[in-house]
């Protein structure tokens, strides 16, 4: 019978696929980061379909490998990794109730101090994990998305997908002085979420301002603003160019690209990571896989980031 | 400037796409069919993409044309056939308040006596469609799907895609009597669904019956058991083998053909129908739109069916 | 975190997929049933992929439940069943060395007395299969193909997915009078391998042949030409015609239908099944899943078959 | 280098693709039946793209072999069949100019006595194609299709895909006396077309009558009609239901399936055909190239029945 | 029933798409400037398709949204921008008819003095746009495109997709000393239209130079060139690079990026435009709808210039 | 009938489908250079499909023209080119009897001084073409990959797309001080393959030192390295992104653009080139087609490049 210790010298299209094909855990003894998906897509407002996106992430991830090229690195050997499956859902027609399940599923990996990486499910899932996180002070964060996701409400919810952001400010979750925001564009109905980040003293990069600046200038400006404090990494993938990533929601064009992502995520090593998350992956929209297979590949980046920090904390 | 009466003489290519190039009406007075969408997948408890049935049922729509081939009826001279949108949803996150939007959609055109004919969106929708009616006696209904529809709840509601049917006999508003429920399928967790059906006396043909006795008995039958009252045709495009309806979120191998289905459909011609629907045809999972061109055919059958019954009622 | 017992009652999208969401075992004690996967395609002679066949059935079987619509039974009552993983390959170049790990994997399971329903991988995966089985006498067989795969050699090697069937005869492992080929059809270059499947006394029911007589006569025919000894289930998928099967490497126009299949499945319960395979799902080829669909609920089928067998012999 | 005469003991997925892996012939002397490509859709009314039909059926037709696994019967044994390449268009944005490169094209082969077989293209290419036939008395026809294509006129012109059974009718080309279409099917917006086929003697068979009838009585049928004079086999895949051949310009839904069709054209045997074409397959419709590789598997079985009939002429 | 005015504020996927979801006009006094669709493709040279074109930009139009995020301008403020609907084509199979049917189509509209922004259609639709324009000196233009479309003829025409602006500036349409073509790039088998545009006094800048220089360069020429009379914005989707714009007839690896184009189009801002167009989307090579969404946006992008002038012309 | 000679002035879609149009030929002395197809994908270590790429790059190369738009050079004036078929495998099951069939094909070729550009087929390819070369000196080489393919041994084989050019420095075929490797990236589970071509001496030019020198450093640093000896070039698609090149087994995120590409291979003109191959184009996973334009006009940039060697060489 296949055996978890087999996964990495097997061919790559074969075995029960879990998160980069790291064991399957069910104890907290067992690991230092959680990969976890959250199949949640019921704040989306326009496309759906990232519900799917834990398992095409999962499936894609086989593709990952151990060793970073440019750094050497390996967060397999540096951290004990696991797959802890997914967010159990009890009342998947209800927003609240289903952010409620998505607290209760990483309220004890935090307590028992994990770092955890999350694949969504849309954005609105960032919320109630930094709620399940109970930071002793706000978070900082670098957010890489097309949208600054701080609008109130939209169709009817504050917790769409669109606003975890502000309510996270409102609960003392998230400092917006520590918040760096990267890859904004695309026109809006209101401008709104735009001024919101502004007025509460998020740094928003318009797309405009990073390529004018390059990757190297953001990166500084990002350690800048979140400093040495704990801090929070999310990833939505409709900060990349949509032909990068065709499989999401609310797609804009003109966004980063991949060796620009790259780049950024590369540059942040060193920063306290405390979790983050890779979101808004929606496989109907991805026939093809490659939105997953970028998911999964930035997850690996993430990983080596969370690794550093858990292993410097150490 | 584009008009709406040279619409039919055109290129199927062109033109905004009203459902089969009918007019875009606004006032009541102008029609006596009214052909709208409900843009709703807040029910559905697998792969979700039916809010965008409407929008691509109405582009396939374009294909369709005037003259029915078998009986030379033309709906549109013998009725006033007009699209009147979609549903406005103002509350997109929350089910029961979705279903609400639903219900003032429709209470105006259903008070006003027009007949209606929706495309949905998944087939929760169902239910407040009937509430809207407030039917003077309870409903017969020819019910032609995978599922009965008929489970008490799923995933955390008892107003999901399962369950329409089972609300609808508790409300007093579908008269199981004189339900005929056509194609039923595909292994369940449980059979709670199966027995309320059968429980509350509607006649549940499963697909292996429906083919060993042919459609012209089931046709039969379906006629003796609505009989003379006042009936709706609620086709869910799953009842169909997926073949045939490869976009949509619950597919059960197995099903109907379309050959069948159109007998079937054309076998009910002369009952008293007061309305119905196509809904679960999910677009993210029809990338060649043959699910889509599906639902505008059958919309087109079921219009012939409807306008026989507007002008018999004369 | 994620646990494996919870699988059945939470959103099918959720959770990291085994095949019909059973447990992933790894210990003999552990279960009547084994499903296994056979990542491998290095036998076919056209279009490749079948090796990530296991991959994408498991990742569909998640739509699969439990109790039959028609008989009501329920095989997870019935027998305790585990998705044991795939063979994993140490030479996959080689198409004879891979057959070896084949042979292996399977060899404990047999002598465990465990039955086993394997997902392929291409047809070739079938011969090493049954020599892990070692029989006491030689095996009788329902193969369901478009093709005899009894050809002596193909492009090179009598070892591919066209030559398994005269190879097991060859090596005694099976009853070629016990043995019936249903949906056969396709031109071809050489009659070599229809002649060896008549002259050997295989039945071949041609798909004309099918069609003619009906489901129930060579259900009829197949029972009693395998007779009550110990047989095996053979299912290529490209036994089904292409519209229900497009994900696969050598499809054949003018094949069985789903419910043709269904129907010739559920006529041979209660024969003595000592396993099974469904093979030549090829996901490149298949990018709505809807081939990996139709596999899982096939397996689904065939798992009822062995779980009534494997109650019958206790 | 790669030479002809390999090309059928190759793998199918080598090599430049001519007709069935046949030789590319430049000269009369070398062939008994030219298999043709005209690549034109200048006479579509609605979706483009046959113009690249000729291109993917010579891909998919390398799957297809040689010996008929019902009658055993080998056309390229029989006769010498050739590749004679596409018709050159010189005049792309004109339908009639168009056509007279199909005529100037297919003239020499039948002025050579050669035995045509041709891939389209858009079904308007017909008309061209009688014409260069010159027959001496008017042909007779098994037409195969969901349209009549016996309109007068179509946006715009009398020679569209709509129209070129009227005008072989009106320019003596085509007798409707001794003509059948099968399969006709779907609404109209006016009736013109069907009524100019009753009136004109053609005898139509509306897929109701076919399905109600059976495959051999309407055989039994054709063979009478045409009798034993010249007869052309003309083959629209729109004629089949679109899951089985999505890939076309103007699907209608409630079609043939592949089994009937083969067995339609399997019953043809004998009758003294001339020519025939396969039309109506649009690869951009067609991602998975399934409709192409039923194009080249209806192509084979035609190649069957017209080389029957050349070795018959001997 | 749906109201015209609710459009901005529902969910994006519900609603009969207009272009932007503007409303659909009737009436000259109801709109400053005309979103008008114009469905043909019968010029051209390759893949067919782009005749679905303002279908499906008007499908994925409804992604977009009012206020841009550059420069805070809300187009729908400063003018009254409305849908128009498409050219009603009458002679679909003949090119230059058809060319006769869009100058008909546009001259009222430039007669009252309205602003045009037109979705093609293939490129040869932009030379009879300029004839109903009847410009009274002839035009400047900014146009991005892969190709000079200088072409003299083309597979039998001079009105192909290759050869608008020779056309047009035979007609004394368009200025050659004042029109820019960017993005040019590509093997041509003559080098005839380069030569043409060179010879005529057009700036051609390759793609290479556009790389070597950077946006900002050519912005400045291409102001230069254009001044301050008037000119017309015309975008060839297959200016940019097949990655950002697959679904298009005739791809040209190695060309802009969205980034590019929208630093290419915001720098003209000011300029006086008094039309412009989007042209080869094809649906039929875009299954994912990106070329549409490029499309769309694009749209929105010239419509905030021509709103500008439009402002700035009172 | 169709004439070799028509073919470059016939509709694009029309013809059978020679590598970019040029004659078939059989004769030694009809070219000067070969372009040539190994379909093969037996070495493929996770994705297959690319046996089929000379079939889709020979169709998409119809795209491909005459005359280059930087340099005005015409290959098809300079130097005759041919299209000389598929390699003929025989025996496709087994990785190094299949190379073997490769050399065979190749050595006449060569031996006849013929300069070959190969369309593969996996990277495994190039070792045996090495073979049949026989070159009096090691070769240098320019070669465009994500991955060195350097390493020793993988899943069981020394031969596999993994190793190709190892086993080509250990034959003496490959000269490693004049080789340089360009776009290296994504993680490893070993370092075995970068450690080699370090160790040897090659110049591996990872990604991000790609990206931050630019593409003309990079090209003079490759002009030094090769010099003036006799060089190969090879090039793996995978070396551009995978948005560029979505069909391919084994993708990396953050790979070269298509400008940066065909910046790179024109930088090389001038040196020795006496063969390339341009690799891995997997059609299954390349639906839309566009790696295989990809890989198709860059075959025609490199056969630029060709035939300025041999017009040099004369």
């Amino acid at each position: 019978m296949q055996t978890d210790t087999a996964m990495q010298t097997l061919p790559r299209y074969s075995g029960i696929p879990t998160f980069m094909r790291v064991p399957f855990a069910q104890r907290l003894e067992d690991f230092d980061i959680a990969l976890a998906g959250v199949p949640f897509d019921g704040g989306v407002t326009a496309r759906p379909g990232a519900r799917y996106g834990p398992r095409e992430i999962r499936n894609m991830s086989s593709m990952t490998r151990a060793i970073h090229h440019v750094t050497g690195f390996n967060p397999f050997e540096a951290c004990r990794v696991a797959d802890v499956g997914d967010v159990p859902f009890t009342d998947v027609f209800h927003l609240e109730r289903s952010h409620e399940d998505i607290r209760r599923f990483f309220e004890p990996l935090f307590a028992a101090g994990k770092t955890v990486l999350a694949a969504g499910g849309d954005h609105s899932i960032t919320f109630p994990v930094f709620q399940a996180m109970k930071p002793r002070r706000p978070l900082g964060m670098v957010h890489i998305d097309a949208h600054t996701d701080t609008w109130d409400d939209f169709l009817g919810s504050k917790f769409s997908h669109g606003s975890p952001f502000r309510r996270a400010v409102e609960a003392g979750l998230l400092d917006p002085k520590r918040t760096i925001q990267i890859g904004i564009r695309g026109a809006q109905n209101s401008d709104q979420g735009w001024r919101y980040s502004l007025d509460s003293g998020m740094r928003v990069v318009f797309i405009e301002e990073f390529e004018a600046k390059g990757v190297e200038a953001i990166v500084q400006e990002a350690r800048r603003i979140v400093g040495d404090g704990p801090t929070y990494l999310s990833l939505d993938v409709d900060g990349l160019d949509p032909v990068f990533a065709p499989g999401t929601g609310t797609p804009e064009i003109g966004g980063m690209t991949t060796r620009e992502t790259l780049g950024l995520l590369r540059g942040l090593d060193g920063l306290d990571f405390v979790g983050g998350d890779v979101v808004e992956v929606s496989p109907p929209y991805d026939p093809s896989g490659s939105t997953a297979l970028l998911g999964a590949t930035l997850m690996y980046e993430i990983l080596c980031l969370l690794a550093r920090s858990v292993a410097a904390r150490r």
